[in-house]
């Protein structure tokens, strides 16, 4: 018999106890033993909670017990929760757990501590996906090209909607926290963030590469309007929040940001809540994987999952799927200024005669080449200037906007969608 | 450093000898050893490959060879491949294959024989898409409650191209055959039956069920016309070939046949040669998987990633999910005759009075209810009826279409596709 301790009985934790009791049956056949919990860590001991194991608000209750084998962390936050797991690697346990932004930071220093002791993260990225599976596994015998995905129910959600109903994003921003998809304080999700936390997390996997949040570039989709979005349907576009890498000969591009997508591809056609993430490797071709990337009972699947596997086998695969660097290959990371991309932008300009003639003057200045141009009247004697570029630097578009954004009849920072 | 044995060195396994070679730097770095191929099987020496490993055209001098850690079966066919698969387990060697005539009818007793020596298929189900590790590792939490896959690319070629271009059966099989997509005998795959294979293997690690080819309904497309594509638009539905699992309390279905999906559907939007595969787990709700079903470097890509697998752990998971049985709980296999399913009909009849009549009194005999119906002139003083039910039973449509069939003034047999 397996016996589990759970460090966090929110949502995840609470879905993650019920599905080892209600699926106990199909569980057990599956990992060979019975697995039980033995106990939970609940910050305020007074809630009754109705769970049959014992509960406690002290973590060293379960990492101090010789009879518990895997610690499930659930307790999210980065620090607290990288002590507790330690502490639990430590005492031999193995451990799995959901959280992203522990992985984002402490990848590494957690591999090099667990070295033979299982540690799994599943439920990290994308939720009741098993894409760390995909990825690590099933994908093992490729260089992977690129990982292009749609990680944030909660962005992508509200793209959906602000296409389909053509409803503004303050409006939609507002119906998502109402249905418990957005947070109070929005930003983690709609800044890009917590996407970020989750491409950092596949891109040591599929590259081996270490890197944090600080350093690379991550937007979020707070600037997308309505005008955006009409653009993009009429010239084939779909417009979503993706996290991407990218691997170029030796080094590797990870971007967090919004993006115009040809509606053909399979991404552009991942709706509402859903999370999807598209991995071209370079043997497999293109494969995705959909599904909830939110939600108790999904993400418990995940991690339930991680617990069965560490039941069966015992012994973890390389936990960031290397089991040692590539020989004399170390993948680098490109710098944000070193990324190559089509754009979109939009330049709100006061409706002035000869206006059109000094920002196309810029784009030329900055070997920036258009290659379609719209102008629509917009409010206040004001017109959008919506242009798409043939690929151009970063480095180059941010000098660009900068120079335009000083302009004086240029009413506000153009707004920039890079293009996949 | 781990030696492999490949027998069979046609498209998949020239690719598997080659992805070892090419990629052999990042695969080394993940299995954390070196991986070679010592020795191939092949039919006829005297083709020169350029192979830098030994050729034989004896597979004992693969499978006694103390040397070799993993036999890679590429041979094809049911029973040969199944004694060579045999004496390599009985010699100790790992197995990888691709076969999924095999598995449709051997996978069991291959379980039985292996026991705790590792035996990886991930190949034979939907080429590069790794769903054998979804469904066995990825979503080992969860009661699956249906499986719904595009398995045959072929197939979906076929049906993307009949939508998209309005071009008839018989013209897009020739195309087909033509791209090398299709077979000069294209039975086996417009027939349904090599997505039946793929279903019946899915189907043990999602239920534990043990069911061969002939215990299933399997039908094809070779009845599927542009009157019943046009129908579908009509009426917002995609026509694909699919392989669908569904339980139901202590039963479970697998069925392979022509569905008409709504459009909405992820699974409607896979096309091309393309495979995709949804999974509804009670836990997680749908994952969908989508990627290329064949082709060399594809296939090849999930027979290195087994091969990468047993190199890092040795061992293998339970091999078809399941350590044990359920305990008190066999699922059976629903009779064909039981299922339950929305139906379209096309009901091709002379254009004479009193049709109509006779027709709606038959389904009203049968206790099958008419959810749409369409009256269209045909050629020849015919007209089509194009009918969707209501829920009906298989037992009553196939006694209904029999009793169709018989009367004088109905051209040939009405032509049945079952609605998602």
């Amino acid at each position: 018999m397996i016996k589990v301790g759970i460090i966090g009985l929110g949502t995840v934790g609470t879905s993650t106890a019920q599905i080892l009791k209600e699926n106990a049956d199909v569980i057990s056949a599956r990992a060979g033993t019975q697995i039980v919990v033995k106990r939970g860590v609940v910050r305020d001991l007074h809630k009754d909670r109705g769970f049959d194991f014992q509960i406690t608000d002290n973590v060293d209750d379960i990492l101090n017990d010789d009879e518990i084998d895997i610690v499930v962390e659930l307790m999210g936050g980065v620090e607290g929760a990288f002590e507790v797991v330690k502490k639990a690697l430590k005492n031999g346990k193995a451990v799995v757990t959901a959280n992203k932004a522990l992985l984002a930071y402490h990848r590494y220093e957690l591999q090099e501590i667990a070295q033979d002791i299982a540690f799994e993260y599943e439920a990290s990225v994308a939720g009741g996906i098993p894409i760390i599976n995909a990825l690590r596994d099933g994908l093992s015998a490729n260089h992977i090209k690129s990982i292009m995905g749609i990680m944030n129910g909660t962005c992508n959600y509200m793209m959906t909607k602000m296409t389909n109903e053509r409803v503004a994003y303050d409006t939609i921003l507002k119906e998502a926290q109402e249905l418990g998809y957005a947070e109070a304080d929005p930003s983690f999700d709609v800044g890009g963030y917590d996407a970020a936390h989750k491409l950092l997390i596949l891109a040591s996997i599929a590259y081996g590469i270490d890197a944090k949040p600080e350093d690379i570039l991550i937007e979020g989709i707070q600037n997308i309007s309505q005008e955006d979005i009409c653009f993009a349907k009429e010239f084939g576009y779909v417009i979503k929040l993706l996290g991407i890498a990218k691997k170029d000969t030796d080094e590797v591009e990870l971007r967090v940001h919004a993006c115009l997508i040809p509606k053909e591809q399979m991404i552009a056609k991942i709706d509402g809540v859903m999370n999807g993430i598209s991995v071209v490797g370079d043997k497999v071709g293109e494969t995705l994987y959909y599904g909830p990337g939110a939600g108790g009972n999904a993400t418990a699947s995940a991690v339930v999952a991680n617990i069965i596997d560490i039941a069966r086998s015992g012994k973890s695969k390389p936990m960031l799927g290397f089991d040692r660097p590539m020989e004399g290959k170390t993948l680098t990371l490109k710098a944000a200024s070193d990324i190559e991309s089509k754009y979109y932008l939009r330049i709100n300009v006061s409706d002035k005669r000869g206006v059109l003639a000094k920002i196309t003057k810029i784009f030329e200045d900055n070997n920036i080449s258009v290659e379609t141009m719209l102008q629509r009247p917009a409010t206040n004697q004001s017109a959008n200037l919506l242009i798409s570029t043939h690929i151009a630097y970063e480095r180059d578009i941010q000098n660009m906007i900068k120079e335009i954004a000083s302009l004086d009849f240029v009413n506000f920072t153009p707004v920039m969608i890079r293009i996949v």
